[in-house]
């Protein structure tokens, strides 16, 4: 289940509480473009907003609607106790893999997060991918911590930031993490501007936000990347350079995701857990004219 | 209660738990000092570790053991709503003040901010202040945006991270925050190091993880702040360099308080909540050194 497309859907709550219904529509738009796993609950999803017992439930509702695509949820908190909790929770809901970001309160020493690994991959009998995305768990791996916990029985990918701008540096820094890794760890990339980039430079999948609401223009891409098609891969991402841009107007996709899931209907307009507010009318409306002009679907 | 010593107690979690006998023993240390007011759950007191269940029984020990000494409890959390349930817990405990950063995942925006402490000083009717530390919290205040929360009604105080080493830079970023302040919001100094620079500069409360394990030097630096005895203020700080530079050494205060706990025979030597580890033995003998050679109490 670490190849591919993995599509990384939106949790909408609305000032009502959690969205079942929006999160249900979107759910369906991913799975009947035939995506190659869900992955719910990652920051998109917002796990850091939600409860345990909301996670417990969402996931459960994900995997109810997953019909045989594999779902990996996000178990990641600040309290390791907290990351064994959730889990349990996410085994008994029928989890196919778990993902685990070191998401850190004090400043996190390399000996902790591995610590962190170690422990949960002892304790559970799924997969475990690591979430390596220092822009929200403000923590930097370095390749050799990457592949310290990838020896840890269990560990089957790992979920890296934006590979650099040019495909040669990108080359260069996915095969410089490959080589600490070992086999059958698969590396995927995020930060969807970032996608072409890395699924070109070897990464085997795409943790996609995008194809967590546009699963198939996402798929297009991750397609072309299995068929060795390069400059397609290019030219999908190029095509969508103004979502990308909208991603980094606004400091990223989460905003914009849940702007695109009201515009299309999916979700109340305001479908963003406080703190984080919806975006203005007229960014509203930039968003709704990137999805019709790209024909986003 | 926003002027004088604030002191901030480490809460020791074993890993069998929370230690509420270790908890007690380092609240009694306070407390017989004679401290303006404790700040219980703050960083040092990883708040950021615990459940709800575990913090509102931690409030209820604070509150039964500190006599006529006020209580603040923060209630940080990712999301509103927590912050707002915690509220509940903490205003049922008893909760003089309540301290609130704005904890991060997703980057928050300035009316991010600003709108959870407008909800949360609507929703509680006890005071409020600021918990400016982006070390932890990952967001960066403006002297704006710290004055437009505290015209809020409910804020009384700002705790602000370090400020700059020089007296005189110092003196202009606390007088620049204050013209920002309406009349009676303090400003607190929090980063020990700091303090003595903080207080001269016209800071009105030490917020201190210091405080929180070693009261009574903590406190004469309040008093002679107080009293208006600048130099006697940088005396005592100098004095506990040894103790800064432990601090810096281990990257923040924390790992340090926590051997220091233990040292003391407070608490077990592994008193941090996982995923945060004990500092090392040879470690450990340079901060019973500092303590002995200082003669800390």
């Amino acid at each position: 289940m670490f190849t591919g497309l993995s599509a990384f859907p939106l949790t909408p709550v609305t000032p009502a509480g959690f969205d079942e219904h929006g999160f249900i529509r979107i759910l369906e738009r991913i799975t009947s473009a035939g995506v190659d796993s869900i992955g719910v609950l990652g920051s998109t999803g917002s796990y850091a907003y939600l409860t345990r017992s909301q996670r417990s439930h969402i996931s459960g509702i994900a995997k109810s609607h997953a019909g045989n695509i594999p779902v990996m949820i996000c178990v990641g908190a600040v309290s390791t106790d907290e990351v064994l909790r959730l889990a349990d929770d996410a085994q008994a809901a029928g989890a196919d893999a778990l993902l685990l970001p070191p998401v850190s309160y004090q400043t996190l020493r390399d000996d902790e997060v591995f610590g962190v690994f170690e422990t949960l991959t002892q304790y559970v009998s799924v997969p475990v991918c690591i979430y390596d995305n220092p822009g929200t768990t403000h923590f930097e791996f370095s390749d050799e911590l990457h592949g310290r916990i990838a020896t840890l029985p269990g560990i089957k990918s790992v979920k890296i930031p934006g590979v650099p701008p040019s495909p040669e540096d990108a080359l260069a820094r996915v095969k410089r993490l490959k080589a600490k890794l070992p086999e059958g760890v698969t590396v995927g990339i995020s930060g969807d501007a970032s996608a072409a980039n890395g699924l070109n430079a070897g990464c085997e999948v795409w943790y996609s936000v995008c194809g967590g609401l546009f699963p198939h223009v996402a798929k297009e891409m991750t397609d072309a990347a299995a068929r060795g098609d390069r400059e397609r891969v290019v030219q999908l991402s190029e095509r969508l350079q103004p979502l990308w841009d909208l991603f980094r107007k606004h400091g990223g996709s989460i905003r914009v995701m849940a702007a695109a899931a009201g515009v299309l209907g999916l979700t109340e307009a305001d479908c963003l857990p406080r703190p984080l507010r919806p975006l203005s009318a007229d960014d509203l409306a930039d968003v709704a004219a990137v999805i019709s002009r790209l024909g986003l679907r």
